[in-house]
């Protein structure tokens, strides 16, 4: 398309003709444990999709760990989808704003989030593709490639299978890894993560994430035990509502602190920032209403002298962490949501590199999903 | 039944054998608008009914504006009913958490606390009927009345319909009333909140509810200009998430502020508490957790030396209001759920009385119910 084209194309409004909800449970390959969310055996997929009244559709999607994706479902058919039929595409701010405040009663976070996340992604994708220009570029435009580490779900692994695991990850080409920690007796978390340490050499990158599993004076014992493994950030130690509990561990130990996943409106990111003390944000376009909320949140970082990193669904992320300036670095996440795309995560001296296609780089293989598909609307 | 059977009783393992859910969509007399939520045509109840295998039956409910509610049957149907089966009924907070800690990826507040409240209401509801005591002396005991206002859902009621509705109110023996504020042109609040001072006399209770409809600096000059009109609280100025807003507000006039309807977990009142500078708190058992989460948040008031009030189903908070001793004044609100029950509200002397009989107090009355019913596992 010529540029005047495009141009006119996407300040033409694009009614939405039709939207369709598909609901996939995909099973993993083998049983994830964490400490807090317990044995992961699949997860679910929400795929939303939107057609415009010219025919071109927008794909977003969200997941979940297994639990509530129905719940999910039934927001996007029985809530969202009404309100959507006949509003005009291109104005993504508004049906973020509307949507918000449509189910704001039983709203502010929660499920709601993840709901307002696919709609979000799938006028993302609609946006990239009339401007037919990728999202790494739409959303900032800084790079196309972006650090990453592998993000293990490995606590229920024995230490000689954790360093395997690990070591298939530096196999692959990651030069950073990180691990799950909050075992009962906090000695073997220290033995694991010095074997890591020992494994992958002082170089490499190593992140520890407990999964909000201690209390804040368990997270400083344990960040005070592994102080001499040069660790990059301690994830979660304890819950996310504890703003000030986080604070309090960052004051008492060396390494950085991160959070993100579990922090589903701007406002918790706000007071997270002001009173958390932490060294790394983590936000997931999957559950912080789609890249409309990832990229305040994004701005929220830049404004604080903070990087920016991410959280699952690395397919979709790379796209978003290319873009920001002050980018950490992409979680690939044992969700391998990528492969069930026409492109698995590339990796290229270490780096993630995003789709140059233009849309938001995410395109499902109904192949490959199709045999999961539980229910569709 | 003898106290010793009773105790007996309780003590003994009562296992849930079996739960059922139930959707209602039931219609208002007639449109109800507020600031935030626009026109309210209907509300939506979910029942969820556990029996015992020695066949003793707890009913528990939540409901939402309209939107939502099938979400909410989805969280209840497809991820806390199959937990639940086989556990032992007395065991509450066993089941409190277990249901929190299961869904919490896709949980902390929202969706989750409306399912959650509707469970544990139902537990409650068992343990009261086990105890053979009345829920108000469950809770706390502290009395088996409350004062209590009439809060009215009016923002669209012309002035002279406005002034008919709370004459109305007064009729029905209310000495206290609550309406609705957040109109375009703040002197067009004021006339009415005038007006309905000018209706009630000076001794009637007076407060007003702008449903978060207002910046910090509207609600400052609004408040300000309210000042001579005796308001007993000034609730939800602006969005709840805004702690720090609220306590500016707050230091600007001279009417307390109250709130809490959109607080879905202990951790945000807690913020609230410590942040917000409210003068009164509304919990409400259908989005809190149930009877667990809102006896937490009048500990909490407690310990902070304030009132605890309630939002909605004043059927079922007339009971725990009347339990506590630092009690401020029950919402008797315009959705009448309790007119679907055997028993709806009853005043004496201007106070809500609460039921004697062993249980939540609330009954519904399945032959006024069912022409509502959508669905139902």
């Amino acid at each position: 398309m010529e540029v005047q084209e495009q141009a006119s194309a996407l300040l033409s409004a694009s009614t939405i003709a039709a939207t369709k909800v598909e609901y996939y449970q995909i099973p993993l390959a083998e049983v994830l444990t964490d400490a807090r969310h317990g044995d992961h055996t699949h997860f679910e997929l929400l795929v939303f999709r939107v057609r415009c009244n010219d025919g071109l559709e927008g794909v977003g999607y969200t997941y979940t760990g297994g639990r509530g994706g129905r719940a999910i479902y039934s927001l996007l058919q029985d809530d969202i989808q009404p309100l959507l039929e006949g509003k005009d595409a291109n104005e993504i701010g508004a049906a973020w704003e509307e949507i918000q405040s449509h189910l704001h009663y039983v709203g502010r976070g929660g499920l709601l989030s993840f709901a307002l996340s696919a709609v979000d992604i799938a006028l993302w994708d609609l946006r990239c593709k009339r401007l037919g220009i990728p999202l790494w570029k739409v959303a900032g435009g800084a790079d196309n490639t972006t650090k990453c580490y592998a993000g293990g779900i490995d606590l229920n692994f024995s230490e000689a299978k954790l360093l395997d695991n690990i070591s298939s990850y530096l196999a692959r080409g990651f030069n950073a890894v990180k691990i799950k920690v909050g075992k009962d007796e906090y000695r073997e978390d220290v033995a694991r993560v010095e074997a890591v340490r020992k494994l992958i050499g002082d170089d490499a990158i190593f992140m520890v994430d407990a999964n909000y599993s201690m209390t804040v004076e368990q997270a400083v014992r344990f960040g005070r035990a592994i102080d001499h493994c040069d660790i990059t950030w301690f994830e979660e130690p304890t819950i996310p509502d504890d703003y000030l509990g986080y604070g309090r561990i960052a004051e008492a130990i060396n390494i950085p602190l991160a959070m993100g996943e579990n922090l589903h409106t701007i406002h918790e990111f706000t007071y997270a920032i002001a009173q958390s003390k932490l060294g790394f944000l983590q936000p997931d376009a999957s559950n912080i209403g789609g890249i409309t909320g990832w990229l305040k949140v994004a701005e929220l970082a830049y404004a604080h002298n903070l990087p920016v990193c991410s959280h699952g669904m690395h397919e979709l992320h790379v796209s978003l962490m290319a873009s920001q300036p002050h980018a950490g670095y992409l979680e690939v996440h044992s969700f391998p949501i990528d492969e069930y795309t026409t492109r698995p995560i590339v990796l290229q001296d270490g780096r993630a590199v995003a789709s140059n296609e233009p849309g938001t780089g995410v395109v499902f293989d109904d192949a490959l999903l199709r045999p999961h598909l539980v229910k569709y609307t």
